[in-house]
């Protein structure tokens, strides 16, 4: 009878409509009916991104589709920047070095993000071909100035390729307004979806690199996707049930607006964060993202406790730390599926779990603190 | 993207385990596969009720539980004695008229229940067969000393018969312990269950009244259910999506432990009350029943605007009055798939709503008045 809410940067809770779409007996992928669904679904793609470029779909996690934009980008001739500022923009270093492609590892001290000062400087050096930024760096809970870093980007003939894996969905993100070249986003995360699905969107400006790339893949060839996608196909098998259940949450979204579903998280995030802080807890991030919060816990306080207690009691489940902050810190996600009411009551629950744990805890202080600051989520 | 959610006394939330359950293939229930579930789903509302007595399964409402306790057992010459102390209890003078039976209609001053002392004058006069009592009359939101009437009405010949639609699994109720004679219980409520079913428990001095009684019911005799539950089986055809839903709905509830349930339901429905009292509003009842709270408008809100602000903006689904009570009072339920943290956030978007219409409400007193005194909810 424990209630099981998932507040982790993803999986998120997955809407009623969206599971019941999925539950729907399968059809085969090569028919019309596909081709018109996989039509809609890139329609609202687009529509989230802001852009007129092309969608890609891929059945894959996000990880895939960072891969795909990373390596069918990079002109073997020129380096590839990562900006370097958590787990996950390693995971991007990682890439490269994977496909023996010249990368320059730049170090951002956690909870910070690369600056466009930093990046307008290192391109100046002619040397990169393609700049990798993080935008809500997930295992930090910080996001980055996408809007100032692609201004600086734009001004080259390097590509800006976007890791939007917590931030599409969620975080101001205007592809073509700001001209981001490639975005790589999971289902799992503000597209509340179940994991899966990956996609990579692609400006001109990118296609003209790719087109002269011999990338050496296959089924990460984004060149391949392109070609099907022309006649709204799949070059591989998709994944036809989250296809499904996508078409239904982007119609949830685009029936709120994106930009009001950005100012939802917004709101969110700083009611918690602002709740957070009534109870002395400490925000890790400088510039935290509003698509996840990072909370440092307090001396006294282990991860494996806390998180513990959080799930078992009141179902509550939130994620802990990674890399050099794991068992420092836990993670809430404030994306997609969630409201003021359910993070509220998430707040209750960390101050019970925080007391049960020995904390000096005055019952009511976070909430009351939360119930202030989300008046204005809607 | 509203989250919707019921906190309305019935329906409530179906755990997403029964509504999987209910989604599985029919099956047929001339079969020995559905009296296995039925002698499992027995036990269960055995188990709930703390008694060895039958529990009968009824395709139908709580109302056809009623109807059917009330006129099965209901001596031709002997009047029924109903506590009538609000809209439900209303419904079970109207059931006597319908077929005819003598009743005596006690008006019980909506707010409060009828008394031991009460019953036991009444009973006095030996004029009564039966005695009908609203253990939670829903519509004001009060409980009736149900152990206290039962141990005047065991004194004496007459039978007690309890609506316990709102009560069971969410009051204690000890059927076989208190000496309660026939119990009416619908599976909307704190059974977690969609609306469908309907269960008469039915005491052994119950029986003994029921055999001589001639009833005039078909579909509603009690007798034809007790012959077939002899073989695990019904008389009509039963509502076998809801009964194997049963099957998990109590299943979870056993897995907790119905005293502890009982205690939950308990400390949300103490919780809300003091949060409700902190934002200065009125609990109508004087014997508040903790399966569903009322709570009074305070001037200047109307109940039209209150729940479709409540209901559009944040999800949140709480029932209107009834009858003299009808929008002036709102109601809350406490009872199964519900728990702190969504009942604290409940309070948020109550201050919310109040706020937006008008009312001075000190956003965070309601949230941090209902988180101090939910601690030991669990």
């Amino acid at each position: 009878m424990i209630k099981p809410r998932l507040f982790t940067p993803g999986p998120i809770e997955v809407p009623p409509e969206v599971l019941v779409e999925m539950a729907k007996p399968i059809f085969h992928h090569r028919t019309e009916r596909f081709k018109e669904l996989f039509k809609q679904t890139n329609d609202g793609l687009k529509k989230l991104l802001l852009t007129e470029n092309d969608v890609l779909t891929l059945a894959g996690s996000g990880t895939s589709a960072m891969e795909a934009a990373i390596v069918c980008s990079a002109r073997r001739d020129r380096t590839v920047l990562v900006a370097n500022g958590g787990k996950f923009a390693e995971r991007w270093v990682k890439v490269c070095k994977a496909y023996g492609l010249a990368v320059d590892d730049v170090p951002v001290k956690w909870g910070t993000a690369i600056s466009p000062e930093l990046v307008k400087e290192k391109l100046a050096t002619g040397k990169y071909g393609s700049v990798v930024v993080t935008q809500s760096e997930t295992s930090t809970a910080t996001a980055a100035d996408l809007k100032g870093i692609a201004a600086e980007v734009a001004k080259t003939d390097a590509l800006l390729i976007v890791d939007a894996i917590t931030a599409a969905g969620a975080l101001p993100l205007k592809m073509d307004e700001w001209g981001v070249d490639l975005v790589g986003i999971g289902s799992q995360k503000a597209l509340m979806l179940p994991p899966g699905l990956a996609f990579v969107a692609v400006s001109k400006k990118a296609w003209a690199v790719i087109e002269n790339v011999k990338s050496g893949l296959l089924y990460l060839d984004l060149k391949a996707y392109r070609k099907s996608l022309a006649d709204s196909d799949v070059p591989y098998t998709p994944a036809i049930t989250l296809i499904r259940g996508l078409k239904v949450s982007l119609d949830m979204i685009h029936a709120v607006g994106i930009e009001k579903v950005w100012a939802r998280t917004a709101a969110l995030a700083e009611g918690f964060r602002q709740a957070m802080r009534a109870l002395g807890l400490e925000v890790f991030s400088k510039q935290p993202s509003d698509s996840v919060t990072g909370i440092m816990y307090p001396a006294g306080v282990t991860d494996k406790d806390f998180r513990k207690a959080l799930r078992t009691r009141y179902g509550c489940n939130v994620a802990g730390g990674q890399g050099e902050l794991d068992g420092k810190m836990f993670r809430v996600s404030h994306m997609g599926w969630v409201d003021a009411v359910e993070t509220i009551g998430l707040v209750a629950a960390i101050e019970y779990t925080l007391k049960s744990l020995g904390q000096k805890v005055e019952l009511g202080k976070g909430v009351a603190a939360a119930a202030k600051a989300m008046e204005r989520w809607e």
